[in-house]
């Protein structure tokens, strides 16, 4: 049995998306339980008529919210009735509960889990991996993407170990192809940073080095996952995140200018229906923070029931290849060899 | 008169691409002279039976070739007759040459634009600010884009100072918005640097700083120039680039997968084509290299003719808006305070 909290406020379509995800995940996976945390009334009222195991649905009251603009660990402090903090207390002493899903405040999750849950023996930050989707059919991690802007090649190394280890376990990619994001494919590119990284990640035991990335590859399909510093990380998966949107945008306002486009799009629906759900990053679950005791995935803010759902699933996968166990091996092994 | 100087090799359509060019721009400019460097021989084949003004176009003879592969610093030592370095020496020892437009590799130009031609007085490292066209049909500037990977506070602001200059000299935007690119939109976010950045561009005089841009946001319309670090700017222009021609390259793949899709885009064929010209980085002219004694622009190693010309006349635009006098006043004379 996996057993997850589902953090119900914080998000753009909360607490409503966040229910709805969960009895999604429920009815999809027998062996599932899940604790929602928040406002019991709401949740009580966003339950009320729809049918699920009460066995396997569980509601902890938690009458507060942190919200996206307030100060990461002055919110978690001032907040322990939260409905994220009361979730990350659950995680914490429960040790039945395998892992935690929000879509709320990024920095008071990040703060919370390094502040309250803590890390793995021997992981030295925490780091996030979202997925995105390549152009050939398959997924591209990219770790770290905002949890660390300062970095060095110790953390680097670290990144590429516990990413691999998600995308091996969790996605059943055999030897993912880690490249280093760099300016330029040669060993010799970029800052003192990622000359330094060069050569050490290539001879990291554990992983497959393949080489520095430019960032037009991203989405080409010939890489598994990206290792960088949390800045430029965020500004690779945003930008391109971004790129995708405002083409589509642009698609459409183009389409309704003329009326023969309109009817030529018409013709093309499917594929475009098509195209805008292969664009959305919701359907592809969210950012998991790689590295701490529990298992933790953070869903976008404007996340739906369905993306809830995604990121319950993937913190289900993870529990069910025993990623932190893998985790743990790989890097706390590492570290008492030290 | 406008007198430049184009590197006639190192492109993927070289000299044909380049020689093309500059007849483009040539006949569109009368008051524009333009000098050739590259193998005499293969120039003057190229040019043979096309019409064009003598008086306006010369050809300096340069035997050998830098390519892209080559480390920078010792290809401009080694290779003296190289294209590159001859159109280098011309623009340096010739007062009446203005600029100078390259399509070939950008270490050796950065490494000669530095060591040979020069800084212009006051300005601490030249840096690269090209142009990407945005949703609303503007454009906007992102300086450093890669000739500057380590950077401090100092070097932030002169790119302000010089793509602001640059903005509103060449290309009549009044008041550049200029932009931190940040992880995130508060003036608390992002790293060492950028905390440390954000307050002294608020407060710097020469600018219309708005603050901080997430990269999603960089083909929205809301900002002129985007400033940042030579690594996460490349990182900011590549991955935008290559997320929009990805999905071009999709979009071309899956018309292809049904008959009635091939029939829809039949109808919208001008719109697609107008999608693509709109996404060419081409149609855009060079990366301008900011804060040298002459003008310089590089170009994609893949430029067409159309690109070349592109390139000639962004130069032009500059020489004829005096840029290099602007950015000697303003920088030049903050240097002297100090």
């Amino acid at each position: 049995m996996v057993r997850l909290v589902l953090d119900c406020f914080g998000g753009d379509h909360s607490p409503d998306a966040n229910v709805n995800g969960a009895l999604l995940a429920l009815q999809e996976t027998p062996d599932l339980e899940v604790v929602l945390t928040g406002d019991e009334k709401t949740l009580t009222e966003a339950l009320s008529g729809k049918p699920y195991d009460k066995n396997r649905l569980k509601i902890v009251h938690a009458p507060d919210v942190i919200g996206c603009d307030e100060i990461p660990t002055a919110a978690i402090k001032k907040k322990p009735e939260s409905s994220l903090m009361k979730a990350v207390e659950l995680v914490r002493t429960d040790e039945n509960l395998h892992g935690l899903v929000t879509v709320g405040s990024t920095g008071a999750l990040v703060a919370a889990a390094t502040l309250r849950i803590g890390r793995i023996h021997g992981v030295k930050r925490p780091a996030f991996c979202p997925l995105l989707p390549t152009m050939t059919g398959g997924i591209v991690g990219v770790c770290d993407s905002g949890a660390n802007v300062d970095v060095n090649v110790k953390l680097l190394t670290q990144f590429a170990l516990m990413g691999s280890l998600y995308l091996e376990s969790a996605y059943g990619i055999e030897k993912p192809r880690v490249a280093l994001l760099n300016i330029g494919a040669e060993a010799e590119k970029g800052d003192a940073l990622r000359k330094e990284a060069y050569p050490v990640l290539q001879n990291l035991e554990g992983i497959h080095f393949v080489g520095n990335m430019e960032s037009r590859d991203l989405l080409g399909g010939k890489y598994d996952l990206v290792v960088c510093d949390g800045f430029s990380g965020n500004v690779l998966i945003k930008s391109t995140e971004g790129a995708c949107l405002e083409m589509l945008k642009k698609l459409k306002k183009d389409i309704y200018s003329r009326p023969i486009y309109k009817l030529g799009a018409l013709l093309m629906k499917r594929m475009f229906d098509e195209e805008k759900r292969f664009m959305d990053y919701r359907s592809y679950g969210g950012s998991v923070l790689l590295g701490c005791k529990k298992l933790i995935v953070k869903g976008h803010g404007s996340s739906n029931a369905d993306a809830v759902k995604a990121c319950l699933m993937q913190a289900y996968r993870m529990q069910d290849a025993n990623l932190t166990e893998k985790i743990k091996a790989a890097i706390g092994a590492a570290a008492d060899d030290q």
